[in-house]
């Protein structure tokens, strides 16, 4: 196993620098860096080639998960051992595994492929959860990644990687100002998400290799102007009371009808 | 307005009670009551024939809200107005509006109707906002009610009212200990959404009148026995690695195959 340091001080600026990740998205962007959690995240982020700044683990998983952590140390530049009371800080969870690793946030290198892939984008959706079950059911269903666009919520937060299930650590992620723009350098033909009951009804409507979804924000939906210059508008229709259907579950419809 | 009795200490016996229903399913079960919180669930409750025993709101909620608290107030068994210390005490929520209600839990009256609507039955599913989650896309979807079987998350708790935006107080639910016995006994044939590559895929069965899906528990899906004795078993089927959807994304697309 790689040598590690012993830190038992709360005071020390690893222990700092964790907590600041955890804490903020600004702190993530400034480093560059965010923090994964788990064992099984962990292994998941290196088999992605993920770029593992450093390894921090506590006393008792180091006994209780020797050969993993073994593992995870040859791929860690730096690694420590940090008592179990430093861990109760540094975790946002209430019973910690006690396996973190400080990664890259990653750059975009991965290509669009709409001949074999189907795409997701996401307009200032703020809700970690909402966007950690995008992520999830996207991959579930062979999804080639999600675009993000506008001021929506840290895809590195530690709310979003866990309602994500690690799904975040493994599809690629675009990021944009203008899903419109991003759709029409890819040449991707957007198809707008809305509440509106004189778009094309999403049953009616063929989807086609290089059709990508857009899901709105939460509260307002997508952006006028990106349902104006989107490609196509469809809507799921509703016949309920409910106002409208959740993100999640809206962007779950969505993407099963265009793979069906 | 109705005369309201103003509460100034937290150790009066109301905040008591309230606070122990927030608290836990065992608290509201023996009450057979429950909180809600907010103008516009209050407001759904009463529109739906929820019995309100008491009105309890902020003296800030009172200046801001007055004739909808006048409106409520005519529903009301007993109405108190607190101090707003006492409702950060109370309040599940950051910046609470501070309106709250206790309600009975309704008793079971409503038919299954399977002409005209259809239905989905969870067994022993945990997670509140799942359950929120499914409730409110449900309702979008025209469904008829909730079939809640097993120890899962109880439908009162803040946490699931909040996620069902309030549609767990207006969508039918009912309660079974077993999923199979409520579908015969009701005529209803039982379809069991189950993660096994050789089950029918879910775009090749033909849903009828009577059928209601089964979605299982978060980490084991359906009971073996329920799987077994369940009419007909159908599967989405998943390309990507993540081994399974999301509670609510399948029930998602469950709801929406079998309305389609």
């Amino acid at each position: 196993m790689k040598d590690f340091t012993l830190i038992s001080s709360r005071e020390n600026p690893v222990v700092k620098q964790i907590i600041a990740l955890q804490k903020s998205a600004d702190n993530r962007k400034k480093a560059g860096l965010f923090v994964i959690e788990g064992l099984r995240i962990c292994k998941d982020a290196i088999e992605n080639n993920v770029k593992v700044s450093r390894l921090i683990v506590s006393k008792t998983a180091l006994k209780k998960y020797n050969d993993d952590i073994k593992y995870l140390s040859d791929f860690a530049v730096f690694f420590n051992v940090v008592t179990d009371e430093i861990i109760g800080k540094i975790s946002d969870t209430k019973s910690p595994q006690g396996i973190y690793m400080i990664v890259e946030i990653p750059k975009e290198v991965c290509k669009i492929d709409t001949k074999n892939k189907r795409y997701i984008a996401l307009e200032n959706v703020q809700d970690p959860s909402n966007l950690g079950a995008v992520t999830r059911t996207a991959e579930a269903l062979g999804f080639g990644g999600i675009v993000l666009s506008g001021n929506g919520c840290d895809p590195f937060s530690p709310k979003a990687l866990r309602a994500s299930m690690g799904t975040l650590i493994r599809m690629p992620l675009y990021f944009t100002n203008s899903i419109i723009d991003f759709c029409k350098e890819n040449g991707l033909k957007s198809v707008a998400m809305v509440v509106d009951k004189t778009a094309t009804d999403i049953k009616d409507y063929s989807f086609s290799d290089n059709d990508i979804i857009l899901i709105g924000n939460e509260a307002n939906g997508l952006k006028e102007e990106t349902i104006r210059d989107a490609d196509q508008k469809v809507t799921i229709k509703m016949t309920g009371s409910a106002e409208s259907l959740n993100a999640a579950a809206a962007a779950a419809i969505g993407m099963w009808e265009s793979i069906r």
